[in-house]
């Protein structure tokens, strides 16, 4: 039995594992890559495959996003200017405000977004199974990580046991089984106690599951953990709560725990030292870079090179849209780069290949799925997207690489495949309802409170 | 005599000048802003005017680009992960295979792609009249400055020589009189002697007309004229040239030459102590930042929050896309703002609405032309452009001007009028033929040495 196969092709294909090359394309049939090659030679080979030539353009992989809040789109732009802590405050006020269905809408929101920005797998970490649902929903590919809280030791049984009951019915769900995956995310040394990390590092490695927690991401954050001292302490104090600073940086205080050891996805990782490092080097795990966000935040530049030179798997990710105010991967490089540049004063550090490579392999490798997707592969998935380089704003190009990362935007996508299957046609997404989308998340901005409601006490 | 009026409604009108406001627009009389206000206002004071409804949009005064090099705009992408002076020879030796007519379709396609991106007003710096002759035809307001060099004291007035001889039919032109101004560039400190600067600016003055310097750009010109070292140093050397460093900073240089007396645009300005800042904000100079390029060539971060607070008159420059790799100044302002609360670690430096004024009336203050263009406001001239904030990229919004700096892309911009005038109605540049245009950047492309090439000696 033979199924139907495709021909996609383009003027330049930027398959990552090799160098780019000039008027090719990939073959695709069901859900995976079957070829990758010259335009002549894939022709002469699959003389019955659907061809479709997308001319002034490039053909590479669905790009990887390691961290998204989809959940939080509906917050777009609603907190800007405030300082971190405030801001985490305003933020779980507003949260607080959204319905399950609101969340839900705000989900699909961030997906639909995701897909025109030529996002194949998405990272979502989310306190309801809304994210879950968005990504099954819009037909990326993901891994959804359940978050859980708990700052006092003795509710860490409970806080265990709700976890596991959200857990449930998403592993359940027949997607788990295909697309998204399904992990846990211990949110963060602030809202965490050491109890209840142990315990869901436990149960994670008990069952197989992947794990992802917020760490080293503040200042506020080191000052806590290294010190006992400055804001968290202080809302522990309010709230009658015990710290027991550690007394060592969050990477070390993680490693210490035992978390290390599960190979987590770290999120943030802005405050290291060599030290912090070496340590997650030697573990294994991997991080998630969300230079905009830290940068919007006023976290600080985060030692991506030193990362990459140390061998770790690094891929990028854009965080929500209440810090960043975006989810484009494009960009996120190009501000990547050019911050590291900046920052340390050196105009070679990084490269437009180098980034696009976090942004595809090395966000694969992040989630260990480089045996399935981050590549232009025969035997890979066919998570593919196009990005049209005829534009004013990119041309002249002879080098697709270069133009992709520093001079394309998101809106140069115009076409989002995920396993075969066209998400996006340079038109619209053909798997969710844009405009009923749009209209839903204006109506839950209207209802939400204005920001200065938000500050006050 | 009652010329036509032109009514441009959106969902949200933002003047500078004026907090933003919704439903409102601007009626337009020839080339004027006769009026700013709500849509039922407008609608009954001018019952006559044709009227334009842009919906889901912002309508804004058009951008001002205070730094752009058009005729470089064939070569974007070509020099990549260059140290600065390396970036410069090369730079050098492809400028010189481009023919007169390959720079004036260069500057063309420059011109082009500002218009698309909302540009009703750039200064162009450049070595031949290519620049003003684009920015003439293409219909925007600008600003040409011609570039003068001459590193041996003793040529000092044979290059003054020409580069009057160059002024002359510039300044003749019928559209210097009107929409684009004639300035003089003495290029910078490493590639333009004391004698020829003194010249320069002393032929400026006599003229009335305005200054340009590239200034404390990079590392490599900090210790040439600091302490006659480094790479500039050594290029003198090898090619039997005298330098006799001042042993002061290039600002403080500058100002010793009386050049800041004479209020020019001082580009770049990375490297700067508190002592240069004042002595700018004593002079009335202004400064072109551009934030990107200073990154990608890795000078590293300049002091703006210092300039703003100084009340030095600011603009915002995308310099050539053959180191940013794209002429865009939403993405200027957006970087330019996450990289200072990067490198400084503060969340609450700049904002948005600080960041769209320097794009601005910031930019049409440092061009001494914050009486006429720069903000909407009647009496002021019809230059204004709309961003489409429909998509899902941006939504939702309530705050206009943090979507636009945050979100939006310079591919939103779906309307650039100056004047009055038409110049893209979303679909297509009215002023130039882009698919010509297009074509012939890729021939001239085509025909330019590989990078290797370049590199080589």
């Amino acid at each position: 039995m033979s199924s139907a196969r495709a021909l996609y092709l383009a003027k330049w294909v930027v398959p990552i594992t090799r160098p780019p090359f000039r008027q090719g394309g990939i073959v695709v049939e069901g859900e995976r890559i079957v070829a990758v090659g010259g335009e002549a030679e894939l022709r002469a080979q699959f003389p019955e495959a659907a061809v479709r030539d997308f001319g002034e353009a490039a053909l590479l992989p669905g790009l990887v996003n390691v961290h998204a809040h989809l959940e939080l789109t509906a917050l777009r732009g609603m907190l800007e200017d405030l300082p971190f802590v405030k801001w985490l405050a305003a933020l779980t006020r507003l949260r607080e405000g959204l319905s399950a269905e609101d969340v839900r809408e705000s989900a699909r929101a961030g997906v639909l977004e995701a897909i025109r920005s030529g996002q194949t797998t998405i990272v979502d970490v989310g306190a309801t199974g809304a994210g879950f649902d968005a990504l099954c929903e819009g037909g990326t590919r993901g891994l959804f990580f359940q978050e859980v809280f708990g700052l006092r030791p003795e509710d860490a049984e409970e806080s265990l046991r709700g976890l596991i009951e959200r857990l449930q019915p998403l592993r359940a769900h027949p997607c788990a089984f295909t697309r998204v995956g399904v992990g846990i995310s211990p949110h963060a040394p602030y809202t965490v106690s050491a109890r209840l990390f142990l315990r869901t590092v436990e149960y994670a490695r008990a069952h197989a599951l992947p794990l992802c927690v917020h760490i080293a991401e503040s200042h506020a954050e080191v000052e806590f953990v290294r010190h006992g001292r400055g804001d968290f302490a202080r809302i522990y104090e309010r709230r009658g709560l015990l710290w027991r600073a550690p007394g060592v940086s969050p990477i070390r205080y993680l490693h210490d725990l035992g978390v290390l050891a599960a190979r987590p996805l770290l999120v943030h990782g802005v405050h290291m030292d060599e030290e912090d490092i070496a340590l997650i080097a030697h573990s294994g795990a991997a991080i998630a870079h969300c230079p905009k966000s830290n940068a919007k935040l006023g976290h600080g530049v985060a030692p991506l090179p030193e990362w990459v030179r140390a061998g770790i798997a690094v891929g990028v990710g854009t965080d929500s849209v209440a810090s960043n105010n975006a989810c484009d991967l494009l960009e996120e490089a190009r501000f990547g780069l050019l911050m590291q540049r900046a920052h340390r004063a050196s105009p070679t550090l990084l490269s437009a290949e180098a980034m696009l490579r976090l942004l595809t392999l090395g966000g694969a490798r992040a989630l260990s799925l480089e045996t399935r997707i981050g590549s232009l592969e025969p035997g890979k998935e066919a998570d593919f997207i196009v990005v049209d380089l005829s534009g004013a704003h990119v041309q002249p190009v002879d080098d697709p690489v270069t133009a992709i990362v520093f001079s394309a935007r998101a809106s140069d996508v115009c076409f989002t495949a995920v396993g075969g299957r066209v998400l996006f046609d340079g038109a619209s997404v053909t798997t969710l309802d844009e405009e009923r989308v749009r209209a839903r998340l204006r109506e839950i901005r209207a209802r939400l409170p204005h920001r200065d409601a938000l500050l006050g006490d």
